[in-house]
């Protein structure tokens, strides 16, 4: 039986941590696919690895290469990451161009490229990404006609559509959700946001300043780092579970 | 000015090699994109190499990752390079399977999502591929329709489609031809086949069997492999350079 495996790309965010839970809770059995691409944020990988346990994935692959060869991205070169940007935006004091410079060229088509290939391997007609189209960047490969035409090519792309009729189906169950409504789904469907990370540009834990009651919840990670509190990802974030009336538990 | 940049896939082979030279005649500035997946003939890289330096290319960018982690091909895992396959099959003495083993899963997808992520920062849109259609092995990454699915996704995908309204081209040149066509064309343009390397299979070098004049073109090779002559791959370059009335540089 194929039907029942889906593969899961996940960064260890809070969209891709909530898609692997909504996943998980349709009954598939999963698949975990994350990448180390070199990204100032790589923190984000011992989120995904703590997810995948906790949520007793059949296998969590990490593929490894090197966006910064390619480069073009805050995320992937020297460029600074924005601060403020968001929140001056989202209160009306700012001006900010559509798409920032956290956008990196091509990912989604590099990770789902990648995806196609395992779940090929797999025989899994199921792929999960947890794009979202309301409460995010404006990533051109977040938007639902994008999502429709990567469908459209996969199913022309490989041996096992061509020879034994297998149809890839992209899923995007957080496509036109809040950012407050993903969290309150996680929440609801058992997932500790505790595990996650959204932050482009981590700190170093400053030792005297942290509250102890913190400490607890880093205890468990292999890092000391702590979220910047300033970029995109963290004002979005913050946004959410301001809106959703919950305290964040990685930083709260 | 960006209409006159084009982003070639290079792997070493006859039809990337005759791709770019094409590409180069028609006056583009070249970057030539190969990945070092750890393909079983990685021998092909040392061809890339020499391709690109031969044809002055602005840039030579080779990408690494591990495709054996994936698997689910003979040029990327454990098992056998099917051998005689097509010299049976051409001869009519054997049957195969439509799609051979040596297919590797979603392989032109993951190299084209590369390219499609250079080329936004290069604002390249021209991304010249060397698919065949005709004397191929079946791979459906190397179909027409296949092709202009991709070129609609990625026309979708990108930062730079959205906001410079960069339109992206997949230019397979080759598509429709036959293999001692591309060979001729090659030639015509000045390529040397001697530098290229088509070989799913490569073997040591045998000390005492290789002809003299074979030696003065291995020379310039870094490493000492010969083609095992028996794979798809070496069959259908034999085939193409007797179709073409010509003797392979490389063997002869």
């Amino acid at each position: 039986m194929t039907g029942n495996k889906a593969l899961v790309l996940l960064s260890g965010g809070i969209d891709s941590a909530t898609t692997l839970a909504i996943a998980k809770s349709g009954g598939y059995e999963i698949h975990a696919l994350s990448f180390d691409y070199s990204q100032r944020h790589a923190r984000e990988l011992e989120s995904a690895q703590m997810v995948a346990s906790a949520f007793g994935v059949e296998q969590h692959l990490v593929i490894q290469f090197d966006l910064r060869e390619i480069g073009g991205s805050a995320l992937t070169s020297d460029m600074a990451v924005p601060k403020r940007r968001l929140k001056d935006q989202l209160s009306g004091a700012g001006t900010s161009s559509f798409i920032p410079v956290t956008y990196v060229p091509a990912r989604n088509t590099i990770f789902l490229s990648f995806a196609l290939a395992w779940a090929e391997v797999l025989l899994a007609e199921h792929i999960f990404i947890g794009a979202n189209a309301v409460d995010y960047s404006g990533y051109p490969d977040c938007r639902p006609e994008y999502l429709q035409a990567y469908e459209a090519m996969a199913n022309l792309a490989t041996k096992a559509s061509v020879e034994k009729k297998i149809q890839f189906h992209i899923h995007a169950p957080l496509l036109r959700m809040k950012k407050s409504e993903i969290i309150k789904k996680g929440v609801e469907l058992g997932l500790d946001y505790a595990l996650t990370w959204s932050c482009y540009d981590p700190q170093p834990l400053p030792a005297k300043s942290v509250k102890r009651k913190n400490l607890s919840s880093l205890k468990a990670l292999r890092s000391s780092l702590v979220p910047c509190g300033r970029c995109d990802s963290c004002v979005f974030r913050a946004k959410g579970f301001q809106e959703a009336g919950m305290q964040d538990p990685l930083t709260g």
